[in-house]
């Protein structure tokens, strides 16, 4: 087994720690803020983490010495007196403890663990990951092992050296009231807390003096509840008062000895917890209530750590650098916080909540996950598919502007966590006519647990030009690449073949909106007045309109390719061979455009896009590459670009990007060397900048030119420094603004970077 | 009908408006603080309220002008940034509006309303309370309107005299995520909001030009949701964005008009919400969700609104103070906010929660609440009281000490939101025999909607000497006093008799309790090392123990007088007589204890309490006459102080009360006037306070000495500046520390105050 490797950079960083589908995180390691156990938000938790050990037996009167996951470990006097705020237990909150140093404190981050230690004490959570289970499919035991909502944690104090006992301590201190005493039987030696109904810790007691494993022992960690961590552990008379606010675990480790707990952190939220949609959580069919969740837990801890360990040992192992293998495990942690599974009218739904702004099943991060979920849990890619089609698809018409219009700049470079700008008033008063349109989806399904009215997102409105307005043919692309994929992994043919009408409507579509150069030419009539954008909402001009745009170009082209693959399959061949055609015709028009060996972002030359340099130029070639890999193409990649067009195509593509990557100015670089998605825009997106990263490697190749892959080496480690310095409380962060993590916080989709592992 | 009188006092102080056994509250009044619809906690909730109005029409760049209800209405730079608390939303929430400033506010506060006015506009809550219907004897219609978990508002703008449209609006911001459009059909000519599954608003537009009533118009209000209330009332294309996090409702009124919306607003909380004891509400047998509760709300809104302003009138129309008839209606504002009426194994349980603690069913405060619940819902008495036998009663042993102790001063003087004190080493060492105790009950049933397990409260703990120690003899006193009241008023023989044992059993327990003297001599076996304490818990020595306290004397006396009545009506002679004598020997021992006019606080001279003063002496009074008032003495109240000793005693308690009220050094009143109930302490309750008052004058009659009538006057006046300026943001407050309220907030209590109704 190979274990993570300690981390070199700032190790006072949040990660998520989250069970797969539960929508719940452990979040702890940004020093000096609240975390612990959050359910169904797209934030860390609310408590304060007390995990430390003192000298002397629990009721001694040293002080504790805490890993600093508190609000006192780091000087905040600015929100001591919100009194309108707190509680009355949250006023009472004194500073407990002392806090490690960074400089005292190692930690090993690994793809299912995060480690933790300091002066002999070592704290691990564990959250082993693998195949979503198909209650269709498997069996009970099956469901409850992979639906369990719970994570594991080791809390171990190393006294084998020392002359006297010590003492840990495990303990969340609760800014909400509600904490209480879990009195379900969980098994001999074991104790409980919990948080109302929904979420709670169990822990038992074990002697690692002589061995990893640790063996049983004839004692059980010691309970507390009450208003601070240290009077908890100090407590003679009545170490818990059911008025007490900070519930935790501890233990006496004697001379000569090593102990530990391991301890069980749960969640279980029953009956309805989505709107518009009813949705309970797909686990409550499993198990009874919260002792179940935690007594499985505990039950099953040391298979759980096995199976993290190998995940763990399985990354360590690649040969991808420290930066690309810490990044790749931040991915995973944020991404299964987001996920949620769900049962509604007695069939599952899969919900991957878009991290800090929890809309569901985001439709362009969706596209984005599948490389991730198609390793993993094919059924539930098909299990989107199917809910955007039945319930988020729409069917529109298109605008045919009579007249030419270039957005100001005003209406651009939004943070989706701002108010929607107000619509450009030349763009609104352009004259059109419509033409028929055909099928797209819905950016979303809605948001923070309430689902959109069918056929309706939460996060588009009409009459903009920029963030916020509909992404009708990216979402296009979206859901056909996506169907494309889950085809090329699974081979499921029944169900392409059920999905015959809409795989044929999606192609329709996709010619209805493409004018006479094959890809997005007109604007939906969802945009009423506005126009449509791409994923990339609150980038600059580069990215943000769809029409004539080179990333929507090539991802159209892809979505041909993935057209075509699926006709084939379905043995129709005149539709096939209209999409090579189309393919191949984008293709063309994409080669045509360069200038100096250089693609501009937006095609037209009146337009402030036409001078913008942007590298997700090339993303849309990742689906082809996909397709090639599964053996779904039946080509090579060569053949992949073998037309003349497709061929021109792959060599601009190549040296765009060369020349970007390689351009003397660096305006594709910020000033730490991390990549500048957009020459002309200070957002750049780790998700798509790692999607990007893949295709320059395992498409173009670009990394064997050795001045290339300098490049990408430094911006690994900038974008390490990102997340962990930049970021440092928003665990996995998506958008960052001149190297801080600003937006798309707690995020999903830089699992994109697991791409890597290839 | 009478009409609440306009307020002289400072008009920004919170009240809750509240259902009856919702739980559920819907807070403002307090200046630049958030409020609105709060659930199950005990603090305001934490939306930013506003209503107001601007000039023109919806569309118009006019500045909302708004009562001053949010967080920006007064600057408080200091909670600006703290980002980990904030999700985007809140991080987006700028002020959009101009506040009105207290001069231009008026404001009547009534039993069952609360009416702002500011330049037009008015903004007036209805909250109706009457009897809490009983489903076993109810019809469905009864039930559903009696616990219909919603209030009304309603929300009016008069432009009769305007020369241009205005646009009136309400909106709510909501700092947590999940606010939604409520599509449920309430009805023509209605619209809604909600959040999550939980809560919800939902109005009617109607027109009041000619009449207070209004009449049908033929249109709706408004509805939006953005992310600030100016936005969403001004946005023309995207009224709606179900990302928005500030639903609300806005009308348009044309010169010449006076337009207004009828709000309702509700809750709906389905499935288990306690623990311990699986409770749902009990509402959720007799409506379908959230959108049955408003559509019944505005249903029934004209009989609502009806219903509370003949409450209003009612109390407008008795000959109290306006300071008394102000500390009336907010004690009831509150009080029903902490009510909750669940269902648990298919029957009711009735929960009082304890204000900002939200201890349950917390016995010396239902001991107080009798009186009101007995005039309203009798059968919730009951309800608690079998409640406690069954669940939480239990049986223990005394202390006999075989050694004196005096108390140290520093384990006094705590607040009960603080943590436990250390306790006295000196009373731990203590040595002790024991002997047989008796029946007691529990100090509560649990907190936070976390029920105890049996047996067990959430409040006491071992080993203490003051606060959080038990009460066993005070809420053996407490449940007798209950279960007497309860039968004076419903002369409920079947409920009495089928009690028999428990009565018996409350009457050994008392006599085993009491030594020598009648009286709580000896502290419960469940305090280990400690003592046992009075409901003043945070008080000083003078009421913080129970052996000894002529508080705890007297309310024996009392509780002699209940149990013999009780035995009277159960034919056993022999107990009845028993317990006159005991009534006769407590008398007797109390009236011996004067020195000088006064009673010591605490009768032992070693005691520091000894030295008190205290006013609660009276309380135990309070009994007695009820048993007088509702014919269940049988005779008149002189006769209940016929036997010598209890004359002896009445003479001395009115002389002492006299002397206190009256005494030069003014050691039991505040600065400003307010009652001090302990001459030792700075701690009071305005609970507390308004019983002595009751019993003062109508047990005593002291108030026809115009000294003490002025001294009563004068009182009124400073309690009334403790609630709207001491304690402004957290409505009722029960314990008052100088003139400021520090502790026991949001609470319930002070409904003992609707005591001088009578």
């Amino acid at each position: 087994m190979t274990k993570p490797a300690t981390l070199n950079c700032h190790v006072g960083f949040n990660a998520q720690h989250s069970p797969m589908g539960a929508f719940m995180s452990f979040t702890c390691g940004n020093f000096g803020t609240r975390g612990g156990i959050g359910l169904q938000i797209g934030q860390p938790g609310d408590q304060e983490v007390f995990i430390g050990f003192k000298d002397g037996d629990r009721y001694s009167d040293a002080t504790l010495k805490c890993l600093p996951f508190y609000t006192a470990a780091v000087d905040r006097s600015a929100d001591a007196f919100l009194v309108e705020q707190a509680g009355p237990a949250e006023q009472n909150v004194k500073p407990d403890a002392v806090a490690f140093t960074e400089k005292e404190i190692a930690r090993a981050y690994g793809w299912a663990s995060d480690r933790w230690v300091a002066d002999g004490l070592s704290f691990t959570v564990y959250s082993p990951f693998g195949a979503i289970p198909d209650p269709a499919v498997d069996d009970e035991q099956r469901m409850r092992e992979g639906l369990l909502p719970a994570v594991i944690a080791r809390l171990e104090l190393d006294n084998t050296a020392g002359k006297e006992t010590k003492t840990a301590m495990f303990a969340l201190n609760h800014a909400r009231t509600g904490s209480r005493i879990l009195n379900d039987d969980l098994g001999s030696g074991r104790v409980a807390w919990a948080f109302r109904r929904e979420a709670g810790g169990a822990a038992e007691l074990r002697d690692f003096t002589s061995s990893e494993e640790g063996s049983k022992i004839d004692a059980e960690p010691f309970i507390f509840m009450r208003w601070s961590a240290s009077d908890g552990v100090r407590e003679r008379y009545n170490p818990v008062h059911l008025l007490g606010s900070c519930p935790g675990f501890g233990f006496e480790v004697p001379a000569g000895k090593k102990y530990g707990i391991t301890i069980a952190l749960g969640s279980y939220l029953e009956g309805f917890q989505t709107n518009g949609l009813d949705g309970r959580y797909l686990y409550t069919r499993y198990f009874k209530g919260l002792g179940d969740v935690l007594k499985m837990a505990l039950d099953n801890s040391a298979k759980m750590i096995a199976s993290a360990e190998a995940l763990d040992s399985k990354l360590a192992g690649t040969a991808l650098s420290e930066d690309q293998k810490f990044m790749i495990s931040h991915a995973t942690h944020s991404y299964y916080g987001s996920t949620q599974l769900l049962e509604i009218g007695e069939l599952p739904f899969w919900v991957v909540n878009e991290g800090e702004y929890c809309m569901m099943n985001t439709l362009d991060l969706s596209v984005d996950h599948v490389f991730w979920e198609l390793e993993h849990n094919p059924w539930l890619v098909r299990n989107l598919l199917d809910n955007f089609v039945r319930l988020y698809s729409y069917n529109d018409e298109v605008k045919v502007y009579k007249s030419e219009f270039a957005p100001s700049t005003e209406t651009m470079q939004m943070d989706p966590s701002q108010t929607p700008p107000p619509p450009d008033e030349a763009q609104l008063k352009r004259p059109y006519e419509t033409k028929p349109g055909g099928i797209s989806f819905c950016h979303d399904m809605g948001a923070h647990n309430n689902f959109s009215p069918k056929g309706r997102s939460s996060y588009e409105l009409a009459n903009l030009t920029g963030c916020f307005s509909y992404m009708t043919v990216e979402q296009l692309c979206n859901w056909s690449l996506t169907a494309g994929c889950y085809v090329a992994k699974t081979r499921d043919l029944e169900w392409l073949k059920a999905n015959k009408t809409v795989v044929d409507a999606c192609l329709a579509s996709m010619i209805h909106r493409s004018g006479d150069v094959g890809f997005a030419q007109f604007d939906s009539t969802r945009c009423i007045g506005g126009q449509e954008i791409t994923t990339y909402d609150s980038l600059d001009h580069s990215l943000a309109q769809t029409r004539n745009n080179v990333y929507i170009a090539v991802k159209s082209w892809g979505t041909y390719k993935a057209l075509a693959l699926m006709f084939r399959e379905l043995g129709d061949a005149a539709s096939q061979a209209k999409c090579e055609e189309l393919a191949a015709k984008v293709a063309a028009v994409v080669a045509d455009q360069a200038v100096d060996g250089v693609l501009p972002a937006i095609f037209e030359k009146s337009n402030p896009g036409y001078g913008s340099r942007i590298l997700p130029a090339i993303e849309g070639c990742m689906y082809p590459l996909y397709f090639v890999n599964t053996g779904f193409a039946g080509c090579t990649l060569d053949q992949v670009y073998s037309s003349p067009a497709e061929k021109r195509m792959f060599d601009v593509l190549e040296e765009h990007t060369r020349n970007l990557l390689l351009d003397p100015e660096r305006r594709n670089l910020f000033a730490d060397g991390g990549i500048k998605l957009s020459s002309t825009s200070n957002n750049s997106w780790m998700s798509k900048i790692s999607i990007f990263m893949h295709v320059t490697r395992k498409v173009f190749h670009l990394d064997e030119d050795p001045r290339v892959a300098e490049v990408l080496r430094n911006a690994d480690a900038a974008h390490v420094k990102w997340q962990t310095e930049g970021s440092s409380y928003w665990a996995c962060c998506d958008q960052i603004v001149s190297g801080e993590g600003k937006a798309s916080r707690y995020y999903p989709r830089i699992i994109t970077s697991a791409l890597w592992m290839e």
